[in-house]
């Protein structure tokens, strides 16, 4: 089913698409076979959901809504059915469930399952929101859960089975969308996606905007299950929750003198200079989240 | 060096491009490496320029002008820079000399080189030129040579280095945009890229607008060195023109009663019915064109 936003699907050389805005936000991800995903590990359903998410937070990080997806498809010739299917109707029913048609794409035989996409987004006449738009004195927030991807991957890499739920973060995020929105509505100044982890995330704002950051602890939200699966795996809650990727939650930067819009937790403030410091002190971690090596 | 039409290029969760006309044309396809290229027959400034172009075409072939390309490079972690840059610094080049800017993309480890490209194109105002506008009637006309990138093949996988401007047509399709373009505002009725094969691609022309075509061989252009390159091949040049595919040229059908644009050439005419007669006979050939096998 395609949206009214469709005005050419696929089947001719190019699809058309409604830009009634006279703009359109884009943005492009490729997710590679045992870098992105692992087939042992995630279903076809829960790859091509995933594939959606991360394009889908890109845009919804500048404040606009997915309109179309364009999905090209690299598969082995041995891929079972099943799993190109499976891939290709996620793709379809999570971007019906945004409102968006799966417009266009290729489908190619390559080496190794390769999923590429871009999204179409829509602003909606409102200004779209910048890494750049910090300004010291605005309080940074953080929308979504945090940690709970890399928890899952950490569980996975170590074949456990517990913690259903951290395992599921992980193979299918789940970004708050309607926060981001709420955000582009409520008056936000600066916005990102959280792909890399929330320090290097807020790090790019940071850069961008030529300001620092002084994050508090014991202001962000953490599950009681991320501590558990960390101690049952001898490791650093916070690790997964300041560096890790992948969760596709939302952190943005706010004026200090209005109320956080829903879904948003109050983390930190933004102040003059460079850098971020997590309790006073520089976070002494590894910093950002890097796809998992083969 | 960014166009006017990039409002925000890369460096941010997306990128935002002018859509002045309200409406966006959008197209991807996805190269794979041994594929649709190889990396001892065509050089990485090569391989970007055919990447663009064959998107390019897409675009061009609803009758829109490209504005953004999003490109997805996925590179084994042994690629030499000198490859990726050359790709990358070739993709920008072309799309430069089209308008356009190239506004996003991602850049992952792979298997094998793959290379998906998105553009966005402009339609200024006007319709989009469909496949299924060709009425019974209208004249059958091509734009650009047909078959010089099926030559080029051929003389690539026979090993030889004669006829340098087919291996180049091969290696580098260069789509005549312009026609496509002068078609767009000078009344066509159905336009598409010549990708698949002249009649594989016709042929989609005549399901999606429930005609029939007659052809003419004597009406179609065929290049001395192209019939000399298939007595050299011991190869059928009929087969190439009619069959080949990559070459990226446009294939239309205009009203009867008006000139051909620029740069157009009649080679038959669209009837009531269905299929497709060259000579007054069904050719008996391959059909579509195929990427080559590895």
């Amino acid at each position: 089913m395609q949206p009214p936003t469709t005005l050419i699907g696929p089947g001719d050389d190019a699809a058309l698409v409604r830009a009634a805005d006279g703009r359109v936000a884009v943005s492009a991800d490729m997710l590679v076979q045992d870098r992105h995903f692992r087939l042992d590990w995630s279903s076809p359903r829960d790859i091509g959901r995933k594939a959606v998410a991360q394009n889908a937070a890109d845009v919804a990080a500048m404040g606009a809504r997915p309109t179309a997806f364009l999905v090209s498809l690299g598969l082995p010739p041995d891929t079972p059915i099943d799993v190109a299917d499976g891939i290709s109707a996620a793709i379809g029913e999570s971007a019906e469930e945004l409102g968006a048609g799966v417009v266009g794409g290729d489908l190619v035989q390559a080496a190794q399952v390769v999923i590429s996409v871009t999204v179409l987004g829509d602003l909606g006449g409102r200004s779209p929101i910048r890494r750049s738009g910090a300004r010291p004195g605005d309080v940074v927030a953080v929308a979504g859960e945090l940690g709970r991807s890399a928890a899952g991957l950490a569980l996975l890499l170590g074949g456990s089975t517990d913690f259903p739920d951290l395992l599921a973060a992980h193979r299918v995020p789940t970004p708050p969308y309607a926060a981001a929105w709420a955000a582009a509505a409520g008056g936000v100044h600066a916005m990102t996606d959280i792909s890399d982890g929330l320090l290097a995330d807020l790090g790019h704002i940071c850069e961008q905007s030529g300001v620092g950051m002084s994050l508090s602890r014991s202001d962000v939200t953490v599950s009681p299950e991320l501590v558990s699966a960390a101690k049952g795996l001898g490791a650093d809650h916070w690790e997964w929750v300041l560096t890790g990727g992948e969760d596709h939650g939302f952190a943005a930067t706010f004026p200090g003198d209005v109320p956080l819009p829903a879904g948003w937790t109050r983390i930190g403030v933004v102040h003059d200079g460079s850098g971020i410091s997590v309790d006073g002190e520089t976070w002494p971690g590894a910093g950002g989240w890097q796809s998992f090596a083969v």
